[in-house]
């Protein structure tokens, strides 16, 4: 672009990342509201002051996005993931705490599951492949002695994601249950204390601390 | 109805029953594939072999057949829970089987969570009643020595709930997690198992039977 000024120049050079992160944003949010049928590629570029033709020039078309979001998501979970110490009383309040922060991925998830009940997923072996490392951290953790060992650790693994993960998947019904939101302070406190107690059920009796 | 033979009047006293049932029982799948905003009236009429006129006439509007839906189901569900034995090693996985058994209704669930987000459910006290019920019995079974003392019962009953409810919540985690489908008898036998086994983390040690 040879008849622009320098100042511009740079301007355009950032230009595409910050777009790009904004059009991210705004698909997070339109996706996790309406789920993927119900969102709008117009609403999306709308929510990211941007246009539907810069959005397609980026991503593709509407599942392009839809991956690019899961991707951006699931990196970011990942990166909680590695934090994690592998005593269940610190990373499954842990956990609980991250899934409250992050509402709208479980939201995601539970759009995700209810429109392709049996189907193929988006990245389904990539994301099996994410799983396999986790069943197999569990694994090491039941050699160490570290979690019970006498059970399967994909099950061990699928509580404990279920623990953490539930109230807020059906936060209605942790809602009947508690008389408490699920956003509120009281309750998350609460509930991770709970939890905290209660993943000694994962641990060893002799490498429980109390 | 005085020009109709007598057969006739016999069929139609015995009618109404049915197109009730017939028309709840779409409405249940209508409501539990699509949600209540995804949901056609003019589409549970045709499942139902009926038309519109009919189910204005037996339910009022789209939001009181929901409703009607809604207690049908509620009911069902009490009456498993009627049902439980107070051990949580047969209770837990018959919670989870019947869970597989009604998968539409944890979708009908799962619709509500994403649907009504924060907002008042349908019949909300009602439910919310039935829910300090649960809780009721609980703290009787804590008082008795049947489960551990030392946790909120409303923390409790939402951790079984979690441990029982998530797989078909978010049936493609299970699956990502597990390798197997939700509805697989495998899937099933073996979770139900090992929740068996799981559940002795609410009965306090000198009540397991081992």
């Amino acid at each position: 672009m040879p008849t622009r000024k320098k100042k511009s120049a740079r301007k355009i050079t950032r230009e595409p990342e910050q777009t790009r992160a904004r059009i991210l944003q705004a698909a997070f949010e339109e996706f996790s509201t309406k789920g993927f049928a119900g969102a709008r590629v117009s609403q999306i570029s709308r929510l990211a002051g941007s246009n539907k033709r810069m959005l397609y020039h980026y991503f593709g078309n509407k599942k392009d996005l839809f991956r690019a979001v899961l991707q951006q998501k699931i990196a970011e979970r990942q990166a909680v993931a590695s934090k994690a110490t592998g005593n269940p009383a610190i990373d499954l309040p842990r956990w609980f705490e991250t899934n409250c922060q992050y509402a709208g991925w479980i939201r995601l998830l539970g759009w995700e599951s209810l429109q392709t009940e049996n189907k193929k997923l988006l990245d389904e072996e990539e994301r099996q492949e994410l799983m396999n490392r986790t069943v197999e951290r569990i694994q090491q953790q039941q050699a160490a002695g570290q979690l019970v060992d006498h059970w399967d650790p994909r099950h061990v693994l699928l509580a404990m994601m279920s623990l953490t993960t539930f109230p807020q998947a059906h936060s209605q019904m942790a809602r009947l249950i508690t008389g408490q939101s699920v956003q509120d302070p009281q309750f998350q406190t609460g509930y991770a204390a709970f939890l905290s107690q209660f993943s000694a059920a994962f641990v060893p009796p002799a490498s429980r601390v109390s």
